[in-house]
């Protein structure tokens, strides 16, 4: 039993009861419309708010996260499954089933194997890249069922080519419907909330109102359509009762093809739900497991492929609607999943004459919330090479698909991350007078001694950087001729590699030939312990000193006893 | 002209005539040996002496490096074409030198864009591990020949197979000869030097004759062979006269074949040759340049491909043997690069009755020394990681080939790199009584306040670690619930790039929603520019203090003022 139900307190009731009835409202425009941006039957996505809801709430460590159909593993289905089957056909079906019980596999075995860390590999700019290009790849998805026309695709290119053969059949039904929509959900979100609020509402209750407004939009569609019999696509009508529970047929043929996607969905679906979770969890200063979740969503997800649905992950605007509603914990989603139930059984009659353009509208209005480019300001402000990895994430999610843009940004981001560190940061230290401080010569007036050549290494020493380092030292020493010591300040450098170490150890060996000694200063207690379990202090011509002035001090001792010092 | 050249002192000719005449009996049995190795008729072995060492000796920057046949890029060889022609045929010998023609041109260009550094990404456990691996690879190729039997193949697998197969057929004049061949060289590089230096040669001349004694038993193998008429596959007549130039022809269809194995080559021969010229060098107090080492091999391939050769590398033994005998410059290349030529035009058919066993013979003791396993004991003491770095490549050369080794071995030693940083070490800092100095509590005896938290940690902060050091702050801080304000040392932090940064402005709005503040200490100059720059300075709750200690003093007066600090 989880815990929120263990402590339940009866005052929370009429609070998660509010909350849930505020995520119906808005589970029923957005599952009918997420799967048809899966290319699935609409009832599938009201079959993913049951089971995968109850299943989250009783093992997930969030409160009021809610988790169900959401845009990224939507879109992410219906790329991997484009070309694959035809969409919203009986093998699309099953696959896209398939798919959910795998990426939900798959979690669950990351999670057992605490195996939460892959996610840190997903960068900031590579998240952003890759959502912002999403949300404009789900926005063209969705332009041919705003016109009234069909065209579907991976790419952008793709769908943007079907959509432009196909403009000339544009349905005129369709397109008014849609910028009615459009324009009514765009007023909504602009104005609804101030108005409500000026005719008394409460500040909270004008928000939520406005919030649950897709919900009057896609009913004022349905009567439209209805009532001037118009002649667009619909929902139509939905089969009654339960949602199915059928085990997907695994064909091993097909598998490879899937992976890529399914570990895509899986990651970027564990990311993104997990970010939700915290930034929720800050707020009501709860603290939420990574691992915890991932056996969560991977379980909500093997129980939606049972239960013929499709992916489902963290939706960000549900959640916040919840929690704004007064949700006090995971009773709410599951009294939400049971009114869908309920709505499967006794109503599906309802949503048949829906059209499906304004679904369509529903969710260009959702996703272009999603377009969020902060991280890339701050990147352009920070450090501009950020702004590559997110143009190149966002362009590959466009122009490549989502699977091969999350490889692309992933990797650029290490080649980054790897370049950066193979070109160290290196400063001659000078001693800055009448202190004990020794700084970078280059940003400080500071003073050194022609015998000592200091100098700080502001980077770990592994293979990549090794010899890199090397050859700045021995270029630094060509340029000071009379250097009888090279003190490395050691202080930035966190770990050594083997590959450095052998480095060090020929650098130590051509300085004595040439009569210089190597000094070590500053060395951190990891790098010394390994230092002195590998023998390299034995050999070492010099010595290690624990701070830089000890060192300095000690070698001008030195330096003094050779006679020509007063060059 | 080249710098030596311009300053030759007439004193040096005879020392440079002498390392001719060692470095002309060492490329005779390795030219012809090393071609075979390759694939190819055992002229292109002789083709390759010439050119290309006169290109390196213009060129190159090391003033005893011995470029020319080498047993790696010969390997290279064998294995890039295994499959694509019949050995020895004429496809197959338009392959190599196209092979090395592409290798030299591909070098040149990484050396003109200053490249250089490419290398770096080559660890010396990746490379130890892969000279050794390719070492016995070579031995297990000779095996056929040593049986007298035919078995080609890329893999240890491939040739394994096929020489069990051959085996009923082994030709016993081939394998006594081999047999005796091995003893002989075996008991003269043990015993030979010792016994010079007995019977009253200097210990040098005794080490030089003893190096050139692979000659004598390849002679006296061609006599054995020629006097007793054995039935054994011997060299042959070999076309008299200078190396044929030729441009190899470029097929563009092939081309994506051969590319891996070029770049492989090109890299491989690259660092190979540039760590002999260092070691070389550092000994000479001389540098050598890596983009003119670059352009230099770059054009002696280039050169070698134009006529009738293979890719060419710098050779350690043969280089070591040019500087024992008094090489003073690349002179003593261009003498054996003449002699060789001679040797061509007049007196091909002193090579007819070598046999090709005992050719194979000084293969393999030659590359027996290659197998250097001292990095891979340090490896062991210092760092188990490297270990599995070490081996994956070695057992990738046989098993997986050339190519595919490196890049497994290449991405395993980044794959540890980052995983390594991407969990960092992170220390709870006290202040050591009675001193400014704060440490790890863990390793000493040092006092803690509990409103402050200080925590150093001894890595960078980017993207693949942020999560992990924002996780382990806030179960530190879950721990310490009187925590008032947290201090992240920055000391050992070189860099934070965008999704760090945005980690660390999280967690700042985090913690003061908590009530904590979050404060800076010993933040580096290049970093702090930098978030100068971001703004995120003026969101900080806390400040940014130059030490911990500084840090320390002013935060203990905040706490001082909150009335419950006796607790």
């Amino acid at each position: 039993m989880p815990s929120w139900l263990k402590n339940y307190r009866r005052s929370d009731l009429p609070h998660d009861l509010v909350a849930s009835l505020t995520l119906l409202v808005l589970l029923i425009p957005q599952g009918l419309a997420y799967a048809l941006l899966a290319g699935l039957p609409p009832q599938a996505g009201l079959y993913a708010s049951i089971v995968p809801v109850l299943v989250y709430a009783l093992l997930g460590s969030s409160a009021t996260l809610s988790v169900g159909p959401a845009a990224l593993p939507s879109l992410m289905t219906a790329t991997a499954l484009a070309g694959m089957a035809l969409p919203g056909g009986g093998d699309y079906i099953a696959l896209a089933a398939l798919v959910a019980l795998l990426s939900g596999l798959l979690r669950l075995l990351l999670g057992l194997l605490r195996f939460g860390f892959v996610a840190n590999f997903l960068s900031q700019s590579v998240v952003g890249g890759f959502v912002s290009g999403s949300a404009m790849l789900i926005v063209l998805s969705q332009l041919p069922q705003l016109f009234g026309v069909t065209a579907h695709g991976s790419t952008a290119w793709e769908i943007g080519g079907k959509l432009l053969a196909a403009l000339p059949d544009t349905n005129r039904s369709s397109l008014s419907l849609s910028l009615a929509a459009l324009f009514l959900l765009f007023a909504g979100k602009r104005w609804s909330k101030p108005l409500l609020y000026k005719i008394g509402l409460s500040e909270q209750r004008a928000d939520l109102l406005a919030k649950a407004f897709p919900i009057v939009v896609v009913a004022l569609g349905g009567a439209a359509v209805a009532l001037l019999d118009l002649p667009v696509r619909v929902v139509g009508q939905l089969p009654a009762g339960l949602p199915p529970l059928a085990m997907p047929t695994l064909s091993l043929a097909g598998l490879p093809a899937l992976l890529p996607a399914v570990l895509a969905i899986a990651l970027v679906g564990f990311v993104d739900s997990f970010s939700i979770a915290q930034s929720l969890a800050l707020k009501r200063r709860e603290s939420v497991d990574p691992d915890r979740e991932l056996l969560a969503l991977g379980l909500a997800n093997t129980a939606a492929g049972l239960t013929g649905g499709f992916p489902v992950s963290a939706s960000f605007g549900r959640s916040a609607a919840n929690e704004l509603a007064g949700a006090r914990s995971q009773l709410a989603g599951v009294l939400a999943a049971a009114w869908i139930a309920l709505v499967l059984v006794a109503c599906t009659g309802l949503f048949a004459s829906l059209p499906l353009a304004v679904l369509s509208a529903t969710i260009v209005m959702a996703v272009s919330q999603m377009m969020d480019l902060s991280i890339l300001r701050l990147a352009w402000r920070y450090d501009r090479r950020d702004v590559a990895v997110y143009l190149a994430t966002w362009l590959g999610v466009l122009l490549l698909g989502v699977v091969d843009a999350i490889l692309l940004g992933v990797g650029m981001s290490l080649a980054l991350f790897i370049w950066r560190t193979s070109q160290p940061h290196m400063a001659v230290l000078g001693r800055v007078a009448g202190t004990e401080h020794y700084r970078n010569i280059l940003r400080y007036e500071a003073e050194t001694d022609p015998k000592v050549l200091a100098v700080r290494v502001d980077e770990s020493l592994y293979f990549a950087n090794i010899r890199f380092v090397r050859s700045r030292l021995v270029g630094l020493l060509s340029t000071r001729p009379q250097t009888r010591s090279l003190l490395l300040v050691l202080s930035a450098v966190n770990a050594i590699d083997v590959s450095a170490l052998q480095g060090l150890r020929e650098l130590n060996r051509g300085l004595r030939e040439q009569g210089v000694q190597l000094h070590l200063a500053v060395v951190k207690g990891p790098v010394m312990d390994l230092l002195k379990q590998s023998g390299f202090l034995e050999e070492l011509s010099g010595a290690v000193h624990l701070s830089t002035h000890a060192a300095m001090q000690a070698l001008k001792t030195i330096a003094m006893e050779v006679p020509d010092y007063a060059i």
